[in-house]
């Protein structure tokens, strides 16, 4: 399993006022990474995202700051486990390799899978359990823990 | 200890396309939480998020939907540990009392001093120890955890 | 006609990299002024925006920074013109008296009245017309124009 | 003198309850336009933005509703007037040209030059002048006026 790397950009507007971009727009940075990994994981069609996906959980680490530039930032992100209902994607937000070598955050999230017809959960079919299985990789690499 | 509450407004824009406030602006909420409650905690002199704090941690599960409404969340917050260089806060986002009894969100942010003029971590004063000691509480019941 | 006035919490994080309250995050503060101030206008049952207005013109100018303060800031707000479609909405944004006297923006805004179940502009209804009217005052005193 | 464009990806986040991208995040998209085209205008040394430059005015009307989609959109930008102390950009949002020919808002940002040591506008240099001349075009062709 090779994890798969995204490339987005930060907004100016990303920054907060001590002019680091804002820990909690890291979460956005990572909200975009999945709308565009999952385009590439689950297909073109009707999404997981427009069907309805649900955050249950999100853990993230701070290692470096993180200021405004052109280039993008990297975010590898590759699944942690799976679930009859749905599963948990990790991330390491870094420089592309020809910008750096810093490693920003890293970061985990879990997803449910949700019916909203029904505002209800709802069950992985057998084919997203395939398409999310062949992303499983090793657990995030976090540092620290709850206190 | 009585946890200390605050009551924090809900913006309309902090709905997503799924007409639910976004995940990511549970941290904004939790964000202006901090930022009226250390007001509170540490007197309205030169603060502690003017010299410096920084979050090197976030862990957030989300327990329910919360649509946009007049009435303000309310955000319970509390100490969960206190170090040399920095602090936890734990959170419970809820309604008010008079208003309902769903519980939104819990969550717990680590903090660290920082000195930005030496862009450095700095140790916590005496005064500072002291103050936050007096929030100390319980961990966060959080239900669940990494995958 | 007493223009309506409503107060409006700043976030910490409408502040940007200048540590100012960024340009359009004043748009954000009319925004949340506007659905506060049309539950008022307009009552508490299903609303022009749970029915659906949309925004096709902004106008504003800014006369003095603002910066985060636990105080919100005061948006007097009236109507400026109204059509057989939709209606404008000037607007001021101040210090409440007791805070101050300083004006930060003129802004306006147009707005058309649209059913999202048909995709298409609508028109006002007899009350509707007749509840905006009755917002109506003069034009915003703005002090400058397009280049 | 060739309006610049440049392209400026949508985030999942800028849509809002109605599954648009949100009206004031138009705005958001046009002070990525700026960062990105001032750095092409002005050179890639310490930046007119980075001395600072305070928007003084918008206008912004909306001519179709845009949905997230992962393709960027193409703002056309150029120099509606310039002064003394400072200039105008007016600016076109539209699809890119092999993705369709939607025009989705027109905008004008009238920018005034700050010394944020001294907070007071300071006059353009000569080389600024020079630089912002090559950019001037046509006013921007709003349809709608004040009310």
């Amino acid at each position: 399993m090779t994890p798969y790397a995204v490339r987005v950009p930060v907004r100016w507007s990303d920054m907060d006022a001590y002019a680091h971009v804002n820990n909690v727009q890291f979460l956005r940075l990572l909200e975009d990474a999945r709308v565009l990994g999952f385009r590439s994981w689950f297909g073109p069609g009707p999404s997981m995202l427009d069907q309805g996906v649900v955050v249950s959980r999100h853990e993230i680490e701070y290692h470096a700051p993180l200021v405004y530039r052109l280039e993008p930032v990297q975010v590898r992100m590759w699944v942690t486990a799976t679930s009859a209902v749905g599963f948990t994607v990790g991330y390491e937000i870094t420089d592309p390799a020809e910008v750096g070598s810093t490693t920003y955050a890293l970061a985990e999230t879990a997803l449910v899978l949700y019916d909203f017809e029904s505002a209800r959960p709802r069950r992985m079919t057998p084919e997203e359990r395939a398409q999310t299985a062949a992303h499983l990789g090793d657990p995030v690499p976090f540092r620290w823990g709850r206190s």
